[in-house]
């Protein structure tokens, strides 16, 4: 995501200053500025505040205290700090949806053992404990079903607040980007279905298999969220779709999203419409994706046992676009994707992972 | 253009080595390495033979001798030196393109003072001397209508190989794209109309505003250009078009060309095309620009008597994108351009060119 931030804004001209606590962070390599320290460097802040016009983030794993020395420092910061703070906290994320009267999963916090009562309702349904912070990609997530089982997933956590919801059987996922101009001006992206393996983003596509009611009422949703968070960028809100067509929110992401990947190839992609909102430029008022598109992510768990992917497959595809982040190889880290645009969604979406499956040598 | 090249190449998680002569040149400063050296300079060209897959070229000012080193020490270089070769010379340009049977302007070689009397014709109806090597944007270029106006231009250039041309009353300039991969399949993206001011690029837009026939004309003879030469990678073909509906072929640009700018708001940009034809993939079959588009270019001419570019004027049109090449600031040099896109070409033009005079503040 910090990448395609850089590769967006240096279209504009515009020079950029990178911090990342991973030397090996792909958006580094391409920034004017670099730095491979801790988000929390004060000097590396001053530097940045000294250097910079708008400081961003496109991750949660920014803390908000290095956003507010920022701000101190006269720092423009957009988003603000009060999206990345209710996203960073599950119990904030789900009191704040709840006030909004948006539906989410029953739930209920365990902060303390005297909290497992409460859970027993829960429970019975089958739940899934997750912790309130620093979770992604179904880390620090466990099934528990008992008052046992959530004792031993809590205290394997380190009895840190989590929180405890009830598992959705949903019949679909998808997203909505919002992306909110700092005149309170709002394009929505139309909802992407997301497939997932693993807890891990498989296949995004538009438009998403899913009927006008439920599109309706996510795109509805996220609107509201992005409005009352005044939230400046792009945010996107995860959604689950129920059996009856009720959609419930699963989390808030403050920042372009993976799935948003599929608007590389649109005029206005999720990072050009991020950088137009936090630069002070109006919105781009068409964000939605014309005709239909399949994007997979290729994971390092593709290159198992493969020496090399048969990159070559590509040709049988001619319309296929590859995207490869330049990260070092790892079980389980997004590597790139794939994504084919056109009329049908159907076709894309078969023609797509039949061409990963060819290229990891069906790997896959 | 070096710079969209290594922004397209980084969307596939390619490194890029850069080589320019100028320190300031814009695609050093996003290469994962960059040398700002003479393209002759031996050690740095070893140097790129052992790091790179492939080599390509963004200018006709590298010299094919270069290329040819390269070559020799086993770089795979695309496009090759044929169409460099031919292209860096009008001479030989003009040659390939009588042998092809491809109408340009009347034209003789200047290449001694003995080859001015086969000019008289000429002359008589108007002319225009140009260096044989090494001009562009208007550069070695002079009006002569005499046999004294020539012999005077002449020396005033040194003497050197020139061609003279007869001034052509053309109606429209355009320029067609051609794409060829590694195959021998051929993409081609549509006429686009392009208007000078004072011999620079100044306006391009998409549809042309030409018809069916002429269009049909330069995509066939553009298509044979980049047939012929065995050209792979992308293409410019720049044409003039007369009051009778001819079109006449004015120069070739074995690169992705500044015109081809209004590709990059679309899924598959000339730069996206070109590195799926040097990297050995099929060229995407769907090169043309869908709907209208209208670019303008920013030239340092504009900033003149400027304080600051209001581009606060953005906001006043939510669909543009602003594109800024990272350039130092000087008189008549592209320092970036606008796209709007959109369906009537006409009322796009219009907005654009609107919108460059506001942030200019009428300094157009």
């Amino acid at each position: 995501l910090g990448r395609y931030l850089v590769l967006a804004a240096a279209r504009r001209g515009l020079k950029t200053f990178v911090v990342d606590p991973s030397a090996q962070a792909p958006a580094l390599k391409l920034a004017d500025q670099a730095r491979a320290v801790s988000f929390t460097d004060r000097s590396v802040l001053e530097e940045m505040a000294r250097t910079c016009d708008v400081v961003t983030f496109e991750s949660e794993s920014v803390p908000v205290q290095a956003l507010e020395i920022l701000a101190q420092l006269g720092c423009t910061v957009l988003p603000g700090t009060r999206s990345l703070g209710i996203a960073q906290d599950r119990i904030l994320e789900k009191t704040f949806l709840a006030q909004l009267g948006i539906p989410v999963a029953p739930w209920c916090a365990i902060e303390q053992a005297s909290d497992f009562p409460k859970a027993i309702g829960l429970l019975e349904r089958g739940a899934i404990l997750k912790t309130a912070r620093e979770g992604y990609d179904g880390k620090g997530q466990a099934r528990v079903d008992s008052l046992q089982t959530l004792e031993s997933a809590w205290h394997s956590f380190g009895q840190v607040p989590c929180v405890l919801e009830v598992c959705i059987d949903f019949v679909q996922e998808a997203s909505v980007l919002a992306a909110r101009d700092t005149g309170g001006k709002v394009a929505l992206h139309q909802p992407i279905e997301n497939r997932h393996h693993r807890h891990v983003l498989d296949v995004s596509m538009v438009p998403a298999q899913i009927g006008p009611a439920a599109s309706k009422a996510m795109e509805e949703i996220a609107h509201r969220i992005v409005c009352d968070l005044e939230h400046v960028g792009v945010l996107a809100v995860e959604f689950f779709l129920l059996p009856d067509g009720e959609v419930l929110v699963n989390e808030i992401a403050p920042r372009p999203h993976n799935s948003g990947h599929i608007t590389l190839e649109n005029p206005v992609s999720q990072f050009e419409q991020h950088l137009r909102c936090i630069l002070g430029f109006p919105v781009h008022p068409e964000f939605s994706t014309k005709g239909s598109a399949v994007m997979v992510n290729l994971l390092g768990d593709h290159w198992k046992g493969t020496d090399e992917p048969d990159w070559g497959c590509l040709s049988s595809e001619p319309q296929a676009f590859l995207h490869l982040y330049g990260k070092e190889l790892r079980a389980g880290r997004k590597m790139g994707h794939i994504t084919l645009v056109g009329s049908n969604a159907e076709d894309l979406l078969r023609r797509t992972l039949e061409l990963r499956k060819q290229i990891f040598l069906d790997n896959d």
